[in-house]
């Protein structure tokens, strides 16, 4: 049985972005987020409050908050790290956060510093006082499946650390396919295995398509009773110039998916997501990168595939 | 209950450089199936008989046919759209041949020029003197779920063509996408509906990657307990130049995503294909057509994606 209706949360201005290595103005990714919300995106993570020295990318956070759209059905989030982000956060008036830890342990000391304990310890203070402040918290457990560092995880690591976050207090949780090697058998058994214990509406799935299997990895996660998933315009969120790196799942690929197989994108009573407006606005930072995107519908539309020749 | 061992057919050589209109010279199409040869792969689709004023680009089918490698496990095969290519198909020495027509009346007159019942009586005839003359013959199926002229196509059309196709006596059928519009659930209502009759055995899945939806469409399949993929090395088969149109479903990302899910693909007591050396095979193509190729792998070892920059 599968769902009726897909909650996308695009990523692509705070994920598809910050790996990004030339800069793009702040006026541009204005102008992109206000192309994703006339496509009907209505959850839109546009920026990180990590420390600007670490991702240059995204140091005009407060100011992008400041311009953000008014949109009321449109929910704006941004990534926290750590107490002095969250101060930054609640400053720039943004109302949902997103916190970020592991299912890995080499993954989260090498990504933030911290075992996973001390992570924990870490949001557990910044979910409370966010909460508290009148911020919503979504978190994020990354190398779910496979970790660049330790291989294959186990699905009990998964659960638990699934299972702590939400006891922190954020409403949800995006279980993250961060290099992205799982197929849906992968989904099946972490997945299913951390849904026997926690409802599937607390549940987002994150896929990156290294190896092209995301949407086969949302149709598993369909298949299990998820309903919200992370996507990114355009597939952004790979390092073009590091083979390796591959983006997020792209939201038009993800939108023709759901379109085909009958399953709403939009709010209720709203239209779905238009997919040639996801496009469109994706256009806007292959203008500004001048490169191509990966994305299935973007190759379609725009001639084959690349990289180089060889 | 997934399938434990899946047969791939590699179509790369015919389907992938058909519409190729860079010339390849017969030299290089040769490396390239030694190489795919060399990859495991034991059933490949190398050239056709179509009329060499149609489609130049494979007028060295004989040539090409005459000097294959010797390999004992692998079954070389070419299409064959006429007694004519018949007769040159048999002269030529391949061992299996394929015919092919379509669930959509309109795509049939215009491929082929026929309407599917007079493709009936033609391939009826071609059927039984290819297997009184020692060749075993598989039938392509062409727009199984959508269709360009004619949009979406009913289930029992798809169901009637595959039944009368395997009358004719071809040992298998391949229900292909041609467009490559599908999702699991058109997969699973279509192929579904036509195994309630049919054997899986007697069945191939043929998926494009238009929109990125053929992996999922592959795991669709295998839950349907179908066994016999498709696909093409590189993702060739595509036109670059035109937008609109894709490549086959990569031999390598189906090798991937067989590989994660633990799904021999190997013949029995033989090795499982070989990702990398798949690509090697493609790397071929990619450096006599000087582009890069469309498969997620590819895209992976040699950079982002592309087309133009717009």
């Amino acid at each position: 049985m599968l769902p009726d209706r897909v909650l996308i949360v695009e990523v692509g201005p705070r994920d598809g972005l910050q790996n990004e290595s030339t800069p793009v103005a702040t006026e541009v990714k204005l102008q992109f987020v206000r192309r994703l919300v006339d496509a009907g995106l209505s959850q839109i993570e546009v920026t990180s409050f990590v420390n600007p020295k670490r991702v240059p990318q995204l140091a005009d956070a407060p100011e992008l908050i400041a311009k953000l759209p008014n949109a009321a059905d449109v929910t704006f989030s941004a990534l926290v790290p750590n107490e002095k982000g969250l101060d930054r956060a609640i400053e720039s008036g943004v109302k949902r956060i997103a916190v970020f830890t592991a299912a890995s342990e080499t993954f989260t000391q090498k990504n933030i510093g911290m075992s996973i304990d001390e992570s924990m310890t870490s949001f557990a203070s910044i979910v409370k006082r966010a909460t508290g402040a009148g911020l919503s918290v979504r978190g994020y457990v990354s190398t779910c499946f496979v970790c660049p560092y330790e291989g294959e995880i186990e699905k009990e690591r998964v659960r638990d650390v699934t299972a702590r976050l939400l006891d922190t207090g954020v409403d949800e949780v995006a279980i993250s396919d961060t290099i992205g090697a799982a197929a849906p058998t992968d989904v099946r058994e972490t997945v299913g295995f951390v849904l026997e214990n926690i409802p599937a509406e607390k549940i987002a799935l994150h896929f990156h398509d290294t190896y092209g299997t995301a949407l086969a990895n949302v149709v598993a996660g369909l298949e299990l009773g998820v309903a919200t998933f992370d996507a990114s315009a355009g597939g952004l969120g790979g390092c073009p110039f590091a083979p390796g790196a591959a983006g997020n799942l792209a939201t038009e690929d993800l939108v023709y998916l759901l379109d085909r197989m009958n399953i709403r994108t939009g709010l209720a009573g709203q239209s779905d997501v238009d997919l040639a407006k996801v496009v469109d606005a994706a256009s806007i930072i292959a203008n500004a990168l001048n490169r191509p995107l990966p994305s299935a519908q973007w190759r379609r539309m725009h001639g084959s595939c690349a990289g180089d020749g060889a």
